[in-house]
């Protein structure tokens, strides 16, 4: 076997975090992670947010590891060996069907894995797609893997299937009861739509808002809204949005962007003991929002809000300074050493007397946190350069990775 | 005629407030005022809260006059117009019917009507239902109207219809295009659940929310989610909602309120731009009786939201003074020269250890700026002592009504 060649065999990748212009709230199999509607999502850029995996394995090993962050974290929990799971038994699949080379190690090797995300994962961030996304990948390439790699990164965190493709992305929520047609497509590649800007409002968080995978069960379990939404609002709202994506057409675009956020929050509402995650500053981002396009008579920013308080808006290119500037009006940064803008460089710009005017928001100080702003990225890719490795010789983590 | 009998005939009427457990949002016909769902009410004590209205018709009086809180407001405002048109239609086909005495005066007389809350209008409490249930009322006496008033009240205001009866009261939808079967019935009457108990927790609102008439409109027109909840989802409800309270089951009462105020406000949540009517404390407040329900293991208190933050709390008589006191450990009092509880008195009650742990809420001094403590009560009732006229001899308010 072409496992005796070498000691170990490293690999290491990044993932992109993705957004959700049509949200995903709730499964209809908890054990297989099925959806009960379609999505669909934009990959972030991954200069800005990302994730990098290791995953190393050699003969050595004598059980399987993984660090998150440094941290050295329990192997066993069932979402990480669903995984693992599925990705050897592709490989396995892949050896016994013969139509390629043999996978290059025994697949009774144990793995170690070390991951690290470039953002603090205090922002709030939704790192879970990224890093689930980013494992299936790394995974599947130092077993060899070259199928579908959906269900694989979808056991670990349902979204984090749409993780896997650049550009605009739909999770078909499929039909059959074994999940084999629950997987994610591109709808277009990062370079459809190279105007298309995302600037992430970082918002102060009073408490922890409740973790997304309690949230949906009971909202699947109490909201009579979620259902009728899954059923007979998102299977439209899917056609209507791929078209926007495919037309370039912002307006549609943002509009449907902000009703779903709003719609998947009313769902939230609706579930008993009801769930909040928007805040006050979310609330007044929104308002902002449309006060600026009003001004404008046109949607030329639109928010969206995930499981947290945090604003992901959507414009173009030419829009983002007077935004921003929009922003530091409404919540004048406090200067606590970070810096407020982050990401993408922003050329400054003035309000004009009108915008001012318009923006009928109490300035809320320190209300955002800061902006991190990127645009559209690639999915997952392989870094050759082995100093991008997480884990050294030994399979263990690099002191200072 | 009757009507040179006396110069001046004058009537003075009181009417409650009613409180919606089944919502009531969104109209199919804005002229007539008729509802998208039928919706279902508690009637609160008119010795908290009321509203006082005094009509008084002459052959002296040269045109129809209002005064409302003392100020002459346009008498020709088209909800008030189709209030007064249709006592005066119902006054005049009594008379054509001839099947009792005639009306006292002449149709065609002037009016002149004074109205007053005995409660700040702002505090925010929807004090439109009781002044045109009072309106409808009090001029229904004044011209001898004694047949149904749903109509008349409901064209000055929708929600006025259930403050026709004390007590529960349901507002049926009806089907019939000419809305002669959308009506309020009692369910039960105030004397059927003499524990259930109502607190008001006055929240101050950061901004003047949207009024409900344009909220309503927009939230028929955008949202998907409104539609369903009126079709599928509150049919039920009624059915519900009406044998708990039949049935005096506080559990069921209050869990069905609850999710029922969560889900109007979703509606809101869901419309396009979106609505938000409860506020940060808004949701301090649920989440507060949320940890006293589980600390208690059972629905003990129960909130409901109408379109703005201030809370309306059922309980029974037993439960008020420990969750009065949770509310003053949770949102100390900030000494502004206001009593913090009005209304029914309260005996003083200290926390247990643990329910003081249960409460899972960072204190918000000032969140809530006082307690109407109130119970279900009777509907509008006709005053026989003259001093309580709020219009003179001369038919002109007295000058310290």
């Amino acid at each position: 076997m072409a496992s005796e060649e070498k000691p170990l065999v490293v690999v290491t990748c990044t993932a992109p975090v993705n957004i959700a212009v049509i949200k995903y709230w709730g499964k209809r199999d908890e054990d297989l992670v099925l959806p009960i509607n379609s999505s669909l999502s934009v990959t972030l850029h991954q200069d800005q947010l990302k994730t990098t995996t290791t995953a190393a394995i050699s003969k050595d090993f004598t059980e399987d590891r993984i660090w998150l962050n440094g941290r050295e974290e329990d192997v066993g929990q069932p979402r990480l060996q669903a995984c693992l799971r599925e990705i050897r038994r592709l490989a396995r699949k892949r050896r016994s069907t013969g139509d390629e080379d043999p996978p290059p190690l025994s697949l009774s090797y144990k793995v170690h894995i070390a991951s690290v995300n470039n953002f603090p994962t205090a922002a709030g961030l939704a790192s879970s797609a990224a890093g689930h996304a980013c494992l299936a990948y790394t995974l599947a390439r130092v077993y060899g893997v070259d199928s579908d790699l959906s269900e694989a990164a979808r056991r670990g965190s349902g979204s984090a299937c749409r993780s896997l493709y650049g550009g605009f992305v739909e999770w078909q929520m499929g039909e059959r009861a074994d999940g084999k047609d629950s997987v994610a497509r591109q709808v277009a590649p990062e370079s459809h739509w190279p105007e298309l800007r995302v600037l992430i409002l970082v918002v102060s968080a009073e408490r922890k808002p409740m973790g997304s995978t309690a949230g949906m069960q009971t909202s699947v379990e109490t909201s009579p809204l979620l259902r009728f939404r899954a059923e007979a609002v998102v299977p439209g709202r899917m056609v209507e949005m791929t078209h926007c994506v495919r037309e370039r057409d912002f307006q549609g675009f943002g509009r449907l962007t902000m009703k779903d956020s709003n719609q998947f929050h009313a769902t939230c509402l609706d579930t008993f003991p009801p769930i909040s995650y928007l805040s006050d500053i979310s609330r007044r981002i929104i308002r902002l929002v449309h006060c600026f396009n009003a001004h404008h008579g046109q949607t030329k920013v639109a928010y969206t809000f995930d499981a947290g308080p945090n604003a992901v808006v959507f414009t173009l290119d030419d829009t983002v300074p007077e935004f921003v500037a929009a922003v530091r009006h409404c919540f004048p940064p406090e200067s606590n050493g970070d810096k407020f803008l982050k990401g993408l460089p922003v050329r400054p710009a003035s309000l004009s007397d009108e915008l001012r005017a318009a923006l009928d928001v109490d300035p809320t100080p320190g209300g955002v946190k800061y902006i991190i702003a990127t645009q559209v990225g690639p999915g997952p890719q392989t870094l050759d350069d082995p100093h991008a490795h997480l884990l050294g010789p030994d399979g263990l983590p690099k002191p200072a990775a």
